[in-house]
């Protein structure tokens, strides 16, 4: 694998579960395989499970760390060609991506959508531009529109609590103060639909996710009857992708709660986290066994931990 | 040792500091102990010491670290049960625990007093919700309150430095610009009244430390008279406790130096650091070779180290 | 090796250089060195290369790292003796540097000049000040008025990238929106004088660097003159010594472009990078194959890892 950046970039998903769940069986079998290597990390904005879970990941394979938050601690990076740099960024991405991978065995970027100007984010720049510049692999820590390694955990979680062949899995969104990224929403339907699930999406009007990740898939804009007999309910809020980056503030009444479990097959719930309590779900329901959560967020350790092991291996 | 909060944490101080020395005498030789476990320390508040030195101790005993500025680099936690986080919060303490505990073996918190509610900063809030919701042994990088990690060094400290059988130690406020938080003498108060040695606290009126920490310990408001025949001089500012927060900017005669150390039976000075010349101290006196400030800082590796090897060793 | 700060802190630049090449051909070789070894890094300023590449060889000496945004992470630093610290600063250099030494069997320190105070800069109180109260090795990672590990690099750089006995280097001024420091031309002008290549520094009139350092070296004013027949031209920006910190805003026709490439003996191009692109220097310069950019933060690496295994071998 020479980038992680979408499930295009994945050859055989089945494969890769497989993998992963050899992984989380024995995590440190694989130890030597990352002697001498290292990683990069670095972090255009805030994390803490992806930042955790990816260093753990990389150490469990005997590789070394080396995190940044890079405008902090470095430049702030030019990303157009042909500028003169006569005013506020300091370095060209192309000197930054091509120095830094003469330091790494790898390299992890995150980079949140601008949600101001819809046609760079959907070119998503920032790692397009990392992956152009680089000589190592490349691995998306959540870029400007996906989010692979959020959404491996999320298939690997599903997967080991699906109890029927006919599994249904619902993506809803939900309220937000703030205006949020598509990108794990983008991501999810990217990966679910590669599988065997059933996979519906419910929104409210106006916020239809671009129809380059959702053509053949089913929206529905009526969150109460998407529920029905779900068996896995995936929580997620997202800004509009039509009228850019508007904030759904009016839609509270799609809070996923008691009640609205009730619809669903005894299913599962599940958010990427991090979530705020009683707007985009009930105390209730999260704090209820039927949640996953935590699973989904302990899995974040494994399917990076995958991801690199087969970027390692591929190298050799 | 399931948790490291306070003394009332250890079983056997005794054995503690029996066994600090053991570590001291040979930091890498417990380094196979640590081998695949990882401690995550998370920083609410600045740190030089702490920071430094836990990472060092863990490392010394083969962990890998893992640090995290968590406001900065991850999102801004909601300690409140039941609010709808519609504002400013963006994760609740509960998830991020209980994420953080599936990605560590041990992990350290460091989280300063707001100095503005009482009652909110005396119950302890953040660290023992981090107790409360991880699944993983939690150690104290100084909480509101408290600060067990300086207070094992500074016994460590004196323990090395006594010369006699008995030993007075004077525990003294002293002057300070800013407010700060009472932990670091509440700490020592708890520690030291667990040994065989004699402590007096001396500060001005309207600075007594809460009664809590200070019942049938002498308190004595004038200097002078509670500094004579000391042994062990420990300098630090508190604000008040009774009128929560005020700083006591009139009482610029309490700075130590080398006249008052002149009461003293030749005693030894310390202090935690960091340390303001001239405010707390003079220079002369912390020049001196009285002075004990870089051995208890230097003892604060050997502090960390020894409670960590005990969780570790707990654990297995 | 107990500092190494300058040229002026090696030796036999000969003999550190036939060490680098044995370092970059096995970087893993001299892992066992390293064993129980820890450095940390200190940053009281921003940092990509230095950062990367120092953690690079430390890791690749098997040394522990920790790294340190000095003043965020830790407390603001009082660098006068005898002040009464009731201001702003809240540690003072005496206790930080002590501290850390108990921590840390090499130090490295980044700060760079205020661009203020000349007198003060070119004391260069803040590393100066960390060796006095230190007890281990120093290591510059760019001091207000010297940057040694980027000159060794480019050293390097130059030594594997030279044809001809009778090398020419050439040093150019460059214009530069923003106020920067002399610290690597001054560090350039001293080191390369010290190989048996010829020198001759560029620059527009009131940009001369600071006489103890080009003493007896050809300093011109013409650019155009000094390019002539040059092996290999290093740009930099500096602000003026004179008019101490001053932009030479006025000077933008000394961009290093194609044409004034045209002017020297097929030359090279040097920068230490970050690189204001087409400010500095024309994309087609930067861009082209003769351009040794990269390789000079690749050395980064191994310059860093040289000047490491040596002040370890030399505490053996």
């Amino acid at each position: 694998m020479k980038k992680f950046t979408s499930i295009n970039d994945v050859e055989n998903l089945n494969e890769l579960i497989a993998l992963s769940e050899k992984v989380k069986q024995a995590p440190f079998d694989f130890k030597s395989i990352g002697r001498n290597k290292t990683i990069g990390l670095l972090f255009f904005n805030s994390s803490l499970r992806t930042r955790l879970s990816t260093q753990k990941a990389a150490t469990n394979l005997g590789m070394t760390v080396m995190v940044m938050n890079i405008n902090n601690d470095g430049w702030s990076l030019e990303l157009e060609d042909g500028t003169r740099m006569n005013a506020d960024t300091q370095e060209h991405i192309k000197e930054a991506a091509g120095v830094i991978s003469q330091y790494c065995d790898v390299i992890g970027v995150r980079s949140f959508a601008s949600l101001k100007d819809r046609i760079g984010d959907y070119e998503d720049e920032i790692i397009n531009k990392f992956i152009k510049y680089t000589t190592v692999p490349v691995i998306s820590l959540e870029s400007a529109i996906l989010h692979p390694l959020q959404s491996l955990a999320d298939v690997i979680t599903i997967n080991e609590n699906k109890t029927n062949n006919k599994t249904k899995v619902v993506l809803t969104w939900a309220p937000h103060p703030k205006a949020l990224p598509q990108a794990v929403a983008n991501s999810f339907v990217e990966w679910v639909r590669e599988t065997e699930m059933e996979l519906i999406i419910t929104n409210p009007k106006g916020f239809d996710l671009a129809t380059r990740f959702t053509d053949g898939i089913k929206v529905m804009h009526d969150q109460d009857i998407a529920l029905k007999e779900a068996d896995f309910v995936y929580a997620k809020n997202w800004s509009s992708y039509d009228d850019y980056g508007r904030i759904g503030i009016e839609f509270d009444d799609w809070t996923i709660t008691e009640e609205k479990m009730k619809l669903t097959n005894n299913g599962k719930f599940m958010h990427c986290l991090p979530v705020r309590r009683n707007v985009v779900v009930s105390d209730e329901v999260i704090d209820s066994t039927n949640s996953l959560v935590l699973e989904q967020a302990n899995n974040r350790t494994y399917a990076a931990q995958t991801v690199l092991l087969k970027m390692l291996q591929d190298e050799k």
